[in-house]
């Protein structure tokens, strides 16, 4: 059915690997959707001449990357952990899935307590581990070993555990080897999400935050949120890809096929909630393809430095305070309490800042709860973010911080 | 941030209602998408000038359609009916999970097996309940009342009925209002899966397939299969949609916000696995708004009557019968074992028939087994299709059965 033909990299504002991150310029887009237009237009008129099936042979795109669907992630596989610990529990059927628990830690991500609901795990046992400033919100391994050891003293089978390399409300990290060693003592699946950080991981200097990853069961990161690729694109990475299939497996007489048969080819409905599937991996491919890793690295970069450039801007305003240590592009702060302004006057202010800010449609806050303090987001991402909007939405929010609140 | 304030029915070759449906022209795909390459580079390169969060009030597309996603129906309301009877049943957590059974006919799509393993029921619990030719392989509702009895006399507890209106396999209609009138003795949830028919019950002809769906608790169909809209995009119909969020909230800090509080909106993230959404509906809205209702019933009208015209060779051909009626614009057909060829000899030519058919490129036939024959699948659907490849695609099944099995 032939192809594009054209090398996204050959547009001339490509810029090359050894300059800056700069996203695709306002008129390369034009340029290049409309080549897309009459690709698709042209094939749409010539579609009769055309054979009905593609004829490539399975494997053919071996650079082509895996890739799974939406907050599926985390559901299929909390159900192969829980198939596989009720085989091993010598559970005919189901009758021991009132005994399974699972852990995180209370900043998880809310789509774990609902896969987990889902998945048919017992509410009483899912286990939300506190965390606190001591451990900058994350897991805490050696609260994790005490609750698993004493939900086996009380007769529960410890069965999955999530942890989080950056949380959604703060950016907290767990100990990913600790948690790892934890589970393990117990053969408990480890699931790292990453959906956030894993992107920041294709830097070095980042990598650290996965030290012991060799050692969990499975890991999902979605480019969508900082890779520079549309909503929705999530990779699961699974050890044991049979662990999955063993739960998820269907084959009605209609879906069956030579390819499959032959084992030349993974089935990815096997690995995932529903039958059909859009091709989501070409578009992180094309994000690939068009930036290199070079560029994404530098597009990482420069996004961490201008969160850093805003963390500076807080810590040298005594109005303000960083609530938790920036890990990545995610500053955490805060008007902070002092004087005759209480931790729930503060509170207060903060909220009142954020709604007048976000009345002015020239920036977006958004917030969160840690440690029970209400608590400001600024999240540095965009693609066409620079550093002048920074330093604008900084001025903005010192401007909108007025009144009883202001200066003291 | 404006609009592209071109109505797509502007365009020439829009038809008006009275004429026969006539898929998009390709010059006008091409124009059309020219436009919309346009809007989206216009705003890329003014998005500066934009304020953050558009001004719109929650509710201002009213026109717009609801629709969730992905297979993910099944789940969701399984989820919600397991969760229903759970709490009917007192349970304290999920230790009732072991009591519940669902249900569903033997020629239920595959996806409603794994939904099922997926949220937890005892794959022992999981009845499929057998069909045949005298109910052309639709859910009799005596069988499934004796199953249900059955088991409620053993201490199960009925919990779920998935009803299909057009099987994948082979078009079959369960009846929709005996199942339901059979599941309302036992409490039971019942789901309709019209994923393909629900298309064709746009046709006030077709509606009676669907006769007793007001006394059923939800629904699910898929434009994307037969509607002329592309890969995902599936509508679920809940009677009471309280009933999901009450298996399927979350309420994490970070999001929430003013119109969720106020009541005003309704999170769909609260009726789905996921939290991140795609704008589905507009896709949908679309293609209803480019062709209309009428233009719509004819698309399905035209594909009908393809299906029975093809339908029509095969009864005038002797060689071969077709295997079920046809109820939509999908001909379950196959070469007859008649004289010397025993049924197994004609698995073998059907097998044979659809693998030389395939190679040719110029048409694709699928099998499915439906009692214990193998049998080929002539489906009409492809919105360019026009009669004149039905006739070219009966040409090539006929020239392509040749040798020992040739007319005897």
């Amino acid at each position: 059915m032939g192809s594009l033909g054209t090398n996204p990299m050959s547009f001339s504002a490509i810029p090359d690997d050894k300059a800056a991150f700069e996203p695709l310029n306002p008129e390369d887009v034009r340029a290049y959707l409309h080549k897309a237009v009459d690709f698709i237009s042209d094939y749409y008129t010539n579609i009769e001449s055309m054979p009905v099936l593609p004829n490539v042979k399975p494997g053919y795109l071996q650079d082509e990357l895996s890739a799974s669907p939406t907050s599926e992630a985390m559901l299929v596989t909390l159900v192969a952990a829980r198939d596989a610990a009720l085989r091993r529990s010598g559970s005919v059927g189901v009758s021991n899935i009132p005994r399974l628990a699972v852990y995180a830690a209370d900043q998880t991500h809310s789509t774990f307590f609902k896969a987990c609901r889902l998945a048919g795990f017992d509410p009483a046992n899912i286990r939300s581990i506190p965390t606190g400033p001591e451990t900058n919100y994350g897991l805490d391994p050696a609260k994790l070993l005490e609750v698993m050891q004493a939900d086996v003293d009380a007769g529960l089978v410890p069965t999955y555990v999530c942890a989080t390399v950056g949380t959604t409300s703060s950016n907290a990290v767990d100990p990913v080897g600790a948690v790892a060693d934890v589970a393990s003592m117990f053969n408990a699946w480890v699931h790292v999400d990453a959906a956030y950080a894993g992107s920041a991981c294709i830097c070095p200097e980042f990598r650290h935050h996965l030290d012991g990853v060799e050692r969990v069961d499975s890991i999902s990161m979605s480019p969508h949120k900082w890779l520079l690729t549309c909503l929705d694109c999530t990779c699961l990475y699974v050890r044991d890809a049979h662990r999955l299939s063993d739960s998820l497996e269907t084959n009605p007489e209609y879906l069956k096929n030579d390819a499959t048969d032959s084992g030349e080819v993974t089935d990815l409905k096997d690995m995932q909630v529903g039958v059909g599937r859009r091709f989501r991996g070409l578009k992180l491919w094309m994000v690939m393809r068009t930036y290199g890793t070079a560029k994404l690295q530098e597009h990482i970069r420069s996004d961490v430095a201008m969160a850093k450039m805003f963390e500076d801007f807080v810590h040298a305003d005594d109005r303000f305070e960083v609530v938790v240590p920036r890990n990545f592009a995610l500053v955490c702060f805060r008007i902070k309490g002092s004087g005759a302004m209480t931790e729930e006057d503060a509170d207060e202010a903060n909220r009142l800042l954020m709604e007048n800010l976000n009345k002015t449609g020239k920036a977006y806050l958004a917030h969160t709860v840690v440690g029970d303090k209400f608590v400001l987001r600024f999240a540095v991402g965009s693609s066409l973010q620079e550093e002048r909007h920074v330093r604008s939405a900084w001025d903005l929010i010192r401007k909108t911080t007025t009144g009883r609140y202001q200066r003291n």
